[in-house]
């Protein structure tokens, strides 16, 4: 399974609809958050995610809205008697921050929190996935990231195993699992067998962010691109001048990428109760697109 | 008005139902906070409480669940344009608290904060009400705290005022704003014709701590007492173990102060979904009294 799980939309200011950013990745069970804004350990909670495989939080950058969250999840953590490492990951100056995130924690903890400072480009590999980190421009250094899933092993050709004088039984999962097998004196090799590899999801979330080449090239052809969707075209200006993207900026980006669905995120308090405008304007450009809200689940299926 | 909004009513861990420790009070529309956990601000949103109006916050000791909502709030109202200062008072080590509160902080401040170290029985007298630090008993420094309304004038007595030959008009106001008249060449003494002072309302805030003296002595016929009630009395010797109150412990110390009611609040994450056995064992002891809720508001009325 890999399933994304909106814990906070909002923009800069939370309101009483959304929870300041997070997004929580749950892929076969081990837990990703992007960015951790205040409450995002109560939104876990209330989506009932659990917090015991959560290994690694990479944070898109350092404004409040996106990072607050973590002295009190680290709190909880250490009192549920966590011992497992954590890994935070973040741009330039993460290392600096979580000093005094951890001084002003008062319990000791019980568990070792490793901070990972990436570039634009840097890959953290991880266990059938890997995280990228991508060039971004906000009003402050910062990265999107690109989740992407190992390649999968070709499809299996049955008929063409048994053509090949294959007996049916355990030499199948051998050339399924990339070994050679003899039969009969002839060495069948698994690129006889075996379809190309085929490629793992791919979800890319930009943070904040005007819309950049480096976002769209890793969504190129994307299941998921979650993008800084903060305003309508009607503030574009102000999107500029705050380094935010409209919705029909991320919905051309989208288009160009060729992915599989947008989901629009950040969203500015002005439209918190009423984002019908934002995702008219989107779907104008884009679809699929979707707005998030929090609490929301995308179930990301294989894709053939 | 004199209302008290409950903003976050968990104990050390939040829940799906409970926010962390955060309690406001509104008094002629001026807003003081006592306690400021993660989600404080979210929750002020939520409750329709503004923010602007915010002069004090008051923290009972300095642990995480109890002041993790500080930066966020401060970032919120400096997104907001506030210009006004806030002060933020709590036990010894608060100025050490704020500095890296604030060195994490992304934005500028657009307005000053203070701070003030507050020991048991400093008074902090503020417009029309003056609050008090009380000692209590926990593991960390910590104080509880009495918010006092100035004592009213006393009743007028129109009808001994008229006896005494003042006409009716102008004279009777200055009488009630306590200085004296003549009256055919008589002296007449604001206490002639004013009942005695009438005692403003009174709220006391215990914080976490055991049952402690100070408390009850300030509570001695307050109107509200605010009591740490973490745990039910099967759990009293992890009570004193962690250094809470146990419902029951809370409900004798308000039977003893006879206050007028008894709100039970930092309710253990195990009650969290079920607090009614909290409630009764309680109401076996004292009445009235109610187990805290988030977002739950109490209206204070004057008392003759």
């Amino acid at each position: 399974m890999l399933q994304i799980i909106f814990l906070g939309t909002a923009g800069s200011l939370p309101t009483p609809e959304r929870n300041p950013s997070a997004i929580l990745i749950n892929r076969e069970g081990e837990l990703v958050l992007f960015d951790c804004g205040e409450g995002t350990q109560r939104q876990m909670m209330k989506a009932r995610t659990g917090m015991m495989r959560l290994g690694h939080i990479f944070l898109t950058h350092l404004h409040a809205d996106h990072f607050l969250g973590i002295p009190g999840l680290l709190e909880t953590m250490a009192f549920q008697g966590r011992t497992e490492p954590l890994v935070i990951a973040g741009p330039v100056r993460t290392s600096r921050l979580l000093m005094h995130l951890t001084a002003i924690g008062c319990c000791s903890r019980s568990f070792e929190v490793q901070v990972v400072e990436m570039s634009p480009g840097d890959t953290m590999s991880l266990d059938g996935y890997r995280v990228i980190a991508l060039r971004t421009e906000h009003s402050v250094p910062s990265l999107g990231y690109c989740l992407e899933e190992d390649d999968r092993p070709g499809r299996f050709n049955r008929d063409r195993a048994v053509e090949l004088g294959i007996p049916v039984g355990p030499l199948f999962g051998k050339l399924q699992r990339g070994q050679c097998v003899e039969v009969n004196g002839t060495l069948v090799r698994p690129d006889q067998v075996m379809g190309a590899a085929r490629p793992g999801r791919r979800v890319v979330y930009s943070g904040d962010t005007r819309p950049v080449q480096d976002v769209e090239d890793a969504a190129r052809g994307a299941d998921v691109l979650i993008h800084d969707g903060a305003l309508g075209s009607e503030m574009a200006e102000w999107a500029k001048e705050t380094r935010h993207s409209t919705v029909a900026e991320a919905a051309d980006l989208a288009s160009r990428a060729g992915v599989a669905l947008l989901v629009l995120t950040h969203i500015s308090s002005r439209y918190s109760e009423n984002c019908a405008p934002l995702l008219k304007e989107a779907l104008q450009r884009f679809a699929p697109a979707v707005v998030a809200e929090d609490l929301m689940k995308i179930d990301v299926p294989l894709r053939e």
